[in-house]
């Protein structure tokens, strides 16, 4: 059974809720970082780990077992959903989302139909009951957020500068609209599915939202994360909110409907609290490639952002991106430990 | 002969001082968006283009009489002055600087010698002789600063993370900073000499110093851009000091010695305005990919710009980040031709 909120730390945090010690997770905890996933890994592509719900499963438990981390998140990828509709889309090892032939013309949009998560996701949905049985810490479901799933469908791969992404969107507002309304539908249709099937939470990956500028965010991005989000509240989880380089659309992606927002290492938390509406708590910020660092450094770094946490109780201790592959896991051990001694709140939401 | 701040926009700006029309010109307005450089390269490769000063000072003035910009920068790599001591390190067409061992010791520290412009960069200082003849307005030149340089050093190529760089700056402080302090002498003899042959500004890239906290760009970057930019005061000429993704980084990379702060299309720029003191004036900020909008929704985000800037006489108009391959040039010659008609300024520098 998944925890209560009674006795998860990390469900209280992300709702605001009295408890005794800051919760800490690391995003991609599961994946390059560990030799017992690189031990799988030899064995299997990562499309075949997604697909398989044992494997699925077991490389979810694995940073679980290891670390001791307050929450589990499910191993998948950012544009599985999408992928799952037969769009020619593949995930390539070292490259990321490939798309064959990618969306530039409104036409594209009758290749995306709706999502039926029970027939088009069942071995996520496998992953998800598997992990439930598992886990006794919550699982966190895991989804990509309209803009970015349509940055890899537009852009065809990954991108740095969202050229093509930009030009639909500034060119041809309505098919930008439409676009996005479908990939919100898929979004939504997943999400749900995976807490039906017993996630306690959800984060929604905007991951490169940071690439635009607070108004174009506001206008073209916004209203489809807010329907995501929005929608989902009756599902009673709560619903962290996060991207990379997004120091500029803090309040914004709060605004959308979120619960806890993901802030990266860029910002000092104290400051990003400061952009962040009471109400809705945070989460991170350690620099993943602080943890590169000799203990002594890495030590002071966590503390600091204890520190400027603050002592408040909606506040879950995370990297400020993802773990990258060349951590030592040991390191991370440490970082769990430290967080789990000397994260303590003060048990109140104070005033921001 | 340059033009003097009489009859310079761009150099009446840098400084602060009274005229009348905000200036512009665009980051990469030379390269590969021109039909002219594209002729040019197709007959001889990126390094020979640099390394010949015919060749260079042609693709430096091809923008300047298409668009009538208000300055000129010179074509040139952030690595060419490190590139030219001989430390193998290649710039690849469509991937850009790589070096066949990166440095990662602090025996890699003995590979940089100090610069002798008139001996290591002979085709540079001819460039710009050359083009301080023909141009009629402003040259900019052209240096990158110490750590976008380092992260190539240390990378070996592009990052998108900078692990490397990061785990070497957090593990061995002291070899990062002696590392810092050869790349600033070798920055700072790269932009003496650019200003003893005419240049009339300099733009300090440090292009990817926004992947860094502020205390660690206030620890490990800024007392090595500081110096460069402080030692360039008595060449009495503006600098300009640009970076991407630095929203959280402006006051500092003021604090460094600027007298104009390159802001990226991420930060409002009235935003950005309150980050940077009084006394240093604001360089940019319409996001590159809007200029593949069609043409009224660029007109309306150059607008947007121009009142975000306030009226204020310490502005440059400038593009967000470098211009992109895929832009039209008539576009931006559009762009100029509005910002000459109604960037107005009201002559003086009012309160923040």
């Amino acid at each position: 059974m998944p925890p209560t909120t009674r006795t998860s730390s990390f469900l209280a945090a992300c709702r605001g809720e009295a408890h005794d010690t800051v919760p800490v997770w690391f995003m991609r905890q599961a994946g390059r970082s560990l030799p017992e996933y690189r031990e799988i890994r030899s064995r299997h592509g990562f499309e075949e780990v997604v697909h398989t719900p044992e494997l699925a499963a077991e490389v979810t438990l694995q940073p679980v077992r290891r670390y001791g981390v307050d929450a589990a998140i499910l191993f998948s990828d950012i544009v599985t959903p999408v992928a799952s509709l037969g769009i020619g889309l593949e995930i390539r090892p070292g490259v990321g989302p490939v798309v064959d032939e990618p969306f530039r013309r409104p036409a594209d949009l009758d290749r995306l139909r709706d999502l039926e998560p029970d027939e088009d996701l069942p071995y996520v949905l496998e992953t998800v009951r598997i992990l439930v049985r598992e886990l006794d810490v919550p699982l966190i479901g895991f989804a990509g957020a309209p803009f970015t799933v349509a940055s890899y469908l537009i852009e065809g791969g990954p991108s740095k500068t969202y050229d093509r992404t930009k030009a639909l969107m500034f060119s041809d507002e309505a098919t930008w609209h439409r676009l996005m309304e479908r990939l919100a539908g898929i979004t939504l249709a997943s999400l749900r599915a995976q807490v039906a099937n017993g996630a306690s939470a959800v984060q929604l990956f905007d991951s490169w939202a940071g690439a635009l500028t607070p108004s174009d965010y506001e206008r073209y991005v916004q209203p489809h994360s807010r329907r995501v989000l929005t929608e989902l509240a009756d599902a009673g989880v709560p619903r962290i909110h996060f991207g990379v380089g997004t120091g500029e659309l803090l309040g914004l992606m709060a605004d959308a409907g979120a619960d806890v927002v993901g802030v990266d290492w860029r910002v000092p938390l104290d400051d990003a609290r400061t952009r962040i509406p009471e109400g809705v708590g945070t989460q991170g910020n350690l620099d993943a490639a602080a943890v590169l660092a000799p203990w002594e450094v890495v030590e002071a770094r966590v503390r600091d952002v204890l520190r400027r946490s603050g002592g408040r109780p909606d506040h879950v201790f995370n990297l400020g991106h993802g773990v990258l592959p060349a951590t030592d896991p040991d390191v991370l051990a440490r970082v769990v430990d430290q967080v789990h001694r000397e994260g303590r709140t003060d048990g109140t939401v104070a005033d921001g």
